[in-house]
């Protein structure tokens, strides 16, 4: 299971809508890619939860799935989110994005109902039958509804050929500790809640996948290249250094918070689409002045 | 506030599927009504969580809206649930459902990236303003991922003309309390979590809105009857011989547990749509045998 | 299981202190249970969470259990609280109780390291093997730090013969549905969290154990009373206008409260021994106001 | 506030009873700190959780107060336990303590009936004020009952001259984060939470406070050292290593399996005070199994 495409920082663009009619803005996604990649990220992750995938037709998802791809053109590897709540869905997403030339996806089991653990399993199973790409499974509670617990986890890594990777968003350390011990160690894990950073990368996660990098790109990658030369002071001094971005971006929503300092940033990505709303005036010269503590 | 419609034994029905193809099996949802009519329910309210409204293409959606008003034929009152990941498409529900002839909508605001107060209202005003009917405000936290506190309830109320009733699922009798207190006893409030049918009644609820008629019809009603002729005696003694069937169905997901209750009666009506699945064989066994007993 | 001497309202006196040296004032103790029997409660239990049991040394323990029991002198029942961090000190409690006369030991495992089922249950065998009173499982998880599901409760009262009744502090119903299904209703169980009130007496509670009596003794007589008739819609009533006191009372926690309401109607029992301190002025303001409200 | 006399492994010694009549076994008590003091570790804490002053008489409490300094003697620094449900009891066994020669106190609130931010405050104020030795905030809210934020710590910390580090045993790395940014780093912080201890001594915690060296006192010592000199692929080693003993002893109880543990590796410190229970065998024999598999 050890070795991996996915390593350091996968970043999440979002996904910009047109402020006049709230319709898909491809151009500013497109513009936002590059400058990911400008910045030096490892790898991209479009369609995720920073990326409204929830709050998508399939038209534009399609649309977003497909561009995207286009836009990064293999400079990095990609892995597409893959979340939608009935697995007819969920498959044919996953199948649109390996013909598109994903790299992998990252499947969210999203719930209404709550399922059980054979449901889970047979909603993976499903995808990953339909498709030959790499996966990677993505527990995140909070917005999903669901919790895979590390029993599960690695019951979906055991069993299915194509599941290889895990990201753990619960931002509960423990969890990955349990990943580890289970897999000696050998399974890929990548964390996906902010605030956990510094700590994910000490316990051996493999990379961070994060929408920091939208507006403080050299400090995430900073972090990441002071745990692999193994500098832990130098490390922990620039992950406090962005811990309070880290937090309040993860505290506003993502969406919400990178778009808003997306702007402050000179890049119009626009607004987050209904029922979330832009992020309000006063927060949003809180996170200017956070921005500009650090620059 | 004070007078409703929708009084007593609210019934959900169930969306069928064929078990050949998936597709939405009208026929059956029509007759599955009927049967909740011939029982007596006082109302009926499709497209609820039991309606498995969450798993439902727009076009799909339609037609149960469409064909549920039409099968009862305003015999009884008739509440729509709505609830979609978008303001703009809960909009347009609302007003199909509002042009199909609903007599009021059931409003859940579902969500992937967790609402603050504003979104929620804001999101509640867009189809408040979209349409005349009266809606009832559906709090579920452990299925939508919001919360709605009786707070931010009573403010959609105090706001909002058209917002003149709440359904209560969390199975919190304080939240009850809470409704009750701050309108002066005012506000018609409806129970939502089964096995708290018989407090919420004697709490002061309007009534009850569950999916156990499909199922057990008579008892559901007698409860109902009971607290109203002030039986307590009686009322307990009914609410306890169900409670083992209501605490049934909802563990095992109201969908799933319904569906196979209603095979076990002789009515097909299909299995939940993927990823939820059937309910298992052994579990199948129980349900069978708890009906059996109550019998 | 079924017959008991506890039926009705239970209440709880406080301990008093003296303002001067923080000495245990027993006249006033004896006052304050006098009072609670004039107003016509159907049995006292001393030595509980709101008689402060916790922050006595010993001795006073004795003297507290000693001088409430000849207060009361037959008049009604008396159960007497016994929790303690040792099973010794838990066992020596018990048996001073019984020699002093009590009718019934009410036991709440108090812990500081989580106790395993086991752990608990030879906690209660040992307080059992050591009386001849009747034992009163008492689950009180947000002060005790121990939860005893109905399941451990069950198997207390199958396995140890005293073990014949239950108090019920968690504030959730299904907890009483779970014991009066377990025990076909047979079981005596009782309400110790005081907003549920009209809820565990509607669901078959033989009594509500509580402090309310010490400031509004005819509100709490009442309710039970409506119950005991069948007059749900008085019992509501009822109910709802000493809602706000119960809110309030347990909220600020029951020595606090109770004591800072005893000194409003002219009743002086002292302040809680630290680290608890006296209500705030202002908290002693809106308690004011309330029982004003109520009278 | 930077400047600690604490820094590094902090052990926790147990409280050793006889097996025949459960009394203090002082000779066990002075042979159990002289291993822990051999084995290397930094400083000793007598009378934590681990070494049960919850279950412990006051004559108790002082006689191992007394005993553990002088078997101490000196050569590494003592921070003795002062958690009593009275301030009273606290002030007193914290002047013990000082008089006895301790370098410095560690106090948890514990509670029956919660605590507001006043009454905490004025419970750490009056210990602080009786006694001019430092003191460790300690938050352990799991076994207290009280949860102390990192508002309310730090509000300790500014307003209270000797309260000048903190013990965090939440296990939620995201309060050492809070602690540390309040501070600028110079709050000294302690882990108390054992399967947390690699990912806090990354984030800058000073020590870890741990009943772990009793059982695998250089496995502690090598993590701490691997910190210190920045080797984080050793110390990641080292942790995960360890971390099945670290779970294993906290999720059964520390007296209970550090005493069976201690037991295995042949020294005598009898079994806990009831109602706590000795390990189970099953149990004794899978924590010698992983004892074996670290050894």
């Amino acid at each position: 299971m050890a070795s991996t495409l996915f390593k350091g920082i996968i970043a999440y663009p979002v996904t910009p809508f047109s402020e006049r009619d709230g319709a898909l803005d491809i151009p500013a996604l497109e513009q936002g890619i590059e400058r990911l990649i400008k910045d030096g990220v490892h790898a991209v992750a479009p369609l995720g939860s920073t990326g409204e995938s929830a709050y998508l037709s399939d038209a534009e998802w399609d649309a977003v799935a497909d561009s995207s791809l286009r836009a990064v053109n293999k400079r990095v590897p990609v892995v597409v989110g893959i979340s939608d709540l009935t697995t007819a869905n969920a498959v044919r997403r996953a199948r649109f994005a390996e013909r598109a030339g994903a790299d992998a996806v990252m499947v969210l089991p999203i719930s209404y109902w709550k399922l059980n653990e054979q449901e889970i399993f047979d909603h993976y199973a499903a995808i990953a039958g339909a498709i030959s790409l790499p996966i990677m499974v993505y527990n995140n509670p909070a917005t999903s509804g669901i919790d895979l617990t590390p029993q599960i986890i690695m019951r979906l890594v055991r069993e299915i050929d194509n599941v290889t990777m895990v990201k753990e968003s619960t931002g509960d350390i423990q969890r990955m500790h349990a990943l580890y011990r289970a897999s000696n160690g050998e399974l890929p894990f990548y964390n996906g809640s902010n605030p956990l950073a510094l700590e994910a990368l000490c316990a051996g996660a493999s990379g961070w996948c994060t929408a920091a990098p939208n507006l403080i790109p050299q400090l995430t990658l900073d972090l990441f290249s002071a745990i692999t030369k193994g500098a832990l002071d130098e490390a922990r001094k620039v992950f406090y250094k962005q811990l309070p971005v880290l937090e309040f971006i993860l505290k506003g929503g993502l969406p919400t918070t990178i778009k808003a300092g997306l702007r402050i940033q000179g890049f119009e990505a626009g607004i987050p689409r209904a029922p979330l709303k832009a992020l309000s005036e006063a927060e949003t010269q809180r996170l200017a002045a956070l921005l500009r503590d650090i620059g």
